[in-house]
């Protein structure tokens, strides 16, 4: 059982921002800036593209409402949304959570690094993309 | 207006992976990795927090649609899932889109620095933020 299914079980508290029927939404306890908050599905699922659909749609209101209220709370209008899937990508508990990491300057929040690489093949691609939804 | 409102109404062509109602999603002709993707509502809206809620939900459920047939299509089942808001942020094209980000190995796809600060003054912050929800 992973941190934040004990915090959405109540085992372990949380500094709590917003819940409904499918979400639960906490202030970030080591935070890369003010108002770092992570937005969880209830679902018991590691990896987004598991989630249900109705989950979905829950998070995808719920980050608007919460962004929403980030910005209004802490005054920074700039912040960076982050959901990380996999060891690699730097997921830490394996149970979808979505970060809201406010920007206040250039030097504290999320900062990245952005290594472009060529376009190959683009229209197969598209296709084999398209084919698998 | 944006390059993605004119890839919106058929001024710039794209590689489409997606449309509905509320949502296009097409290939980042700049990628990071193979299957870089953007999610963009149809609304002119430059950051989050202004989206309405159905657009939330709409993005919320696309994001789940679209990412699953990435994994499918490339194999690589780890990836990031990246928003930014404000310049300061990252953000390079003033109208909302998320980057689905597949992470192949070390090296490509999105790197993050995670400088982590102190949690000061849980409680207020968090109570500051559900008064403005």
């Amino acid at each position: 059982m992973t941190i934040f299914q004990k915090i959405i079980d109540g085992e372990i508290p949380c500094y709590r921002i917003y819940e409904d029927d499918y979400v639960l939404a906490f202030l970030d306890i080591a935070p890369l800036s003010i108002g770092h908050t992570l937005v969880v599905p209830k679902e018991p699922i590691a990896s987004l593209h598991e989630l249900s659909l109705e989950g979905g749609a829950a998070l995808g209101t719920a980050l608007i409402k919460i962004s929403s209220a980030i910005v209004k709370a802490t005054g920074i209008s700039s912040y960076n949304i982050l959901q990380n899937n996999g060891v690699i990508a730097n997921q830490a508990v394996s149970h979808v959570h979505f970060h809201i990491i406010p920007k206040p300057n250039v030097e504290e929040g999320l900062n990245i690094s952005w290594a472009v690489k060529e376009l190959n093949n683009p229209e197969s691609l598209a296709n084999a993309i398209q084919e698998a939804l």
